[in-house]
């Protein structure tokens, strides 16, 4: 095809439609699978866990500040116990809601409340797509799945990096993708907290963005870290490093435990919260000593294992309730919630779709304020997939437009069109219809509801393949949305110098 | 490959494990999209509607009936008109909860209260499945997929023939259906309601079933009729008979109008819900007034056309909202609420998927009691899947384990095996897990959660794949279950005589 014809075809193809920018405000009541004793009695659990048990951490700095605080500290065994009073004052310092700045102030973003934010998909080694199969990820692969990230109006903020570039060298990896990230976006992006330096460097480049300096960053700002612990019970270094240094500069932190029932957490899923309670307590009472009244999020990531291959599953019914309940905890301690769209599916097919709608429903009833890897998660999370990418935006998009409420007045009721209409008849025709028809209904991303002869005469296309035909048509029609020169070329010189640095101590 | 070789691999492949016949309880508060204002003003339009608009009734002795209670009756145009003392005192006569027989005494259904009973799909013309394709349905397509939802545990009543067996006569169809029905399931089966006589032999045969009379059976009834209206405001002459006879043997009978917003309803969700309300209320107002006290169902099926083509959308997020909206309009009239699992997908993917699973959330988070077409429906109604069926009776019994409470006591918190394992240790190989591990988790029927290299050398299937494999080793595992010979040979000879007697007549 000769290349005119080509671009005809794709222009015919029309624009791809899909919802403007937003923010999600969620009306509904939150889901409550456990009663107010049985958040008690989990949270007084969650208590006895940091009191009698302790957690492992494995920070000096970390242990230090946790001593001051008048914690119990074993600096031998690397042991530290919180006891329950010092827990209660400590989180109490944590605000229930706070805003991050993006590059573009439009898409600033209020995490908290009854508002939900949606990132991308955050840290798979691997990257898919049905044109190039399944590949450890490229620098090239991360900057088109970055591109996608802002083209999609779905995702509020970028998730951390979709894509591992393992062709980039790892200990200057970070450099080059907070580079594209705020290059290729206009969005909130995330930055990856493991390590003193890694993250000092994200504020420095997020001072740079926004032509501030640290403290000017701390007073309104702009990271969003998330922080795992090492369940059970036990931060490593780089945790400890991130946490501090990201809380030490006024930024948020995620604290997610990866509490896994049968794994990393009791195999009964009361247990396993008490233990997610516990050590995203014990997180945040970390950060609050660092910064007290620091913004932070309580992480939950408390799912199972198939107990028959020990392998974690996602968008389980198990991981749905505990999703549930995890909400129930952070609200109890009045720190905005956290969850994921999850699913354990190998391929963008019905599981990976109903896993991941058990996620979002049950983050969703949760009251999620932060809906981590939102979208392009796949394997779980081994994977970003660009299909999948198409297709969880599809299913964000509804689940936004089911969040609106339902107008109810003398317009909508509409019974003067309702007595136009003849029994029997149809409202096709009728002025009500006319006047509202174009803007009434969702209009979907990929779902196809034509019948089947008009589908087959298309090729009998799975949602997959036409996900695959849309994620290329925004790739082609993305635009680079513009940069401050003077920013840009300071933050170009920031990495060099940078990446002249680490490289001189290798 | 030598039949016994095949045996055995067919025998190697396992015994497919699902979750046990169970009833659900839905101990989640219902979720409320509408204010307590705002379901009023729904009603008091839907009253309005009634009083002022009227229903056109086709049907002469449903109008007799009408005007005999006191409604206004324009026997020319075929109109009714209710004033809303009628509608209201006359509803309240129907019970908020009731009992439906099964064949086998353990398969009872309770219909009401916080229970969901799950139906399999009804009525498509089409079936499908990997092997065969898409074809007009047959009697042998039928009682293959019958046997699947005998199979079935998640699956508590059938839907009312999942296949319409286009090479069998139209006029003695539905003997051979309830045949079948009863032969092959011991489940709770539903009636066809179009028309006096059909409505008439499903009550016949139901009477031989449990060897009693048209009286016994009203005490102590088995049949489920699903009753459309023709939206907007009319019922037509098979509909009417087909409720006055079930009704007529206190039968219990589903109203459902199929208020399409921007088609057979106004576009707007408010001025939908008010008509499908007001038609619901009609239906159950014409129960009531045939046999007072007869169980009823409030059955809703109010989604939105895509505006494009003028076709039916399903798994909308207007339809799950609508969905959530109605239950509230039924438990304002304290009828147990009827809701379905519906898709406009052509093939079993990922929109399949995510469309049944905003169905099925949105059902489920409205306290639907009845979830009708609950597994198998394609196409927007128009195919019974095979592979559908499969995936849809994965996402139930993911509903149900989700829907089970979580325990929280000592043991369930299990702290003793969180001091037990040491800070980042794992939990596989303490007592408390090992006590446990075995039924601590859901099993899936088709998910796979092994890794990705597993899953490739198990040859990539997707789940649709997985799914025709199920199906079909469900289907060679199927066993009849036994029905009294003096019943089968009792059914038999009435089935012969009425066709018969209807072949006669031709």
């Amino acid at each position: 095809m000769p290349r005119t014809t080509r671009r005809r075809a794709r222009r015919d193809a029309g624009t791809i439609e899909q919802l403007p920018w937003q923010s999600i405000v969620n009306d509904h009541a939150p889901a409550e699978p456990l009663s107010a004793d049985q958040v008690e009695a989990i949270n007084e659990a969650s208590l006895d866990i940091l009191e009698r048990m302790g957690m492992r951490v494995l920070h000096r700095g970390a242990r230090d500040l946790f001593a001051e605080a008048g914690a119990r500290v074993d600096h031998g065994e690397q042991m530290v116990w919180l006891d329950r009073a010092l827990v209660v004052e400590t989180v109490a310092h944590a605000p229930d809601a706070f805003t991050l700045r993006a590059r573009n102030p439009e898409r600033n973003l209020v995490i908290g409340g009854n508002r939900i934010v949606i990132t991308s998909v955050g840290g798979p080694p691997f990257c898919h797509d049905l044109d190039r199969g399944r590949r450890p990820g490229s620098y090239a692969d991360l900057c088109e799945y970055l591109k996608l990230e802002q083209s999609l109006n779905v995702i509020h903020m970028e998730g951390g990096g979709p894509i591992e570039p393992v062709d980039l060298p790892v200990e200057t990896r970070h450099l080059d993708l907070h580079l594209a990230q705020i290059r290729l976006l206009d969005k909130n992006w995330k930055p990856l907290g493991l390590g003193r330096e890694r993250a000092a460097d994200a504020i420095e480049m997020a001072c740079i963005l926004f032509d501030t300096d640290r403290e000017g960053l701390a007073r309104d700002p702009a990271l969003f870290c998330v922080i795992n612990t090492n369940s059970p019970r036990q931060i490593d270094i780089p945790m400890c490093e991130g946490l501090m240094e990201m809380a030490g500069a006024g930024q948020a932190v995620c604290i997610t435990p990866f509490t896994l029932a049968g794994a990393m957490g009791p195999v009964t899923l009361a247990g396993a919260l008490a233990l997610q309670n516990a050590e995203a307590l014990a997180g945040i009472v970390l950060c609050q000593l660092v910064r007290p009244g620091v913004p932070v999020a309580y992480g939950a990531f408390t799912s199972n294992v198939d107990m028959k291959s020990g392998s974690p599953a996602f968008g389980t019914p198990e991981y749905a309730k505990a999703t549930q309940a995890c909400g129930q905890l952070a609200r109890r301690h009045g720190i905005p919630y956290r969850s994921s769209n999850a699913t354990s599916a190998n391929t963008v097919d019905a599981q990976a779709a109903y896993e991941s709608e058990m996620s979002l429903w049950g983050a969703v009833t949760a009251h999620v304020n932060i809906l981590n890897q939102g979208a392009g998660w796949l394997e779980g999370g081994l994977t970003a997939s660009f299909e999948k990418l198409i297709v969880d935006a599809e299913m964000l998009q509804m689940m936004m437009e089911y969040l609106k409420p339902i107008h109810v007045d003398e317009q909508t009721l509409g019974l003067e069109t309702i007595a136009e209409v003849e029994p029997g008849g149809h409202f096709f025709g009728t002025q009500h219809t006319l006047d509202r028809y174009e803007h009434a209904f969702y209009t979907p991303l990929v779902s196809d509801w034509s019948n089947y002869e008009t589908w087959e005469e298309g090729g009998s296309r799975t949602t997959t393949e036409r996900a695959n035909s849309i994620w290329k048509q925004l790739l082609r029609e993305y635009q680079q949305p513009e940069l401050d020169a003077a920013i840009d070329e300071a933050l170009e010189e920031y990495v060099t110098r940078r990446k002249r640095e680490i490289n001189a101590r290798a």
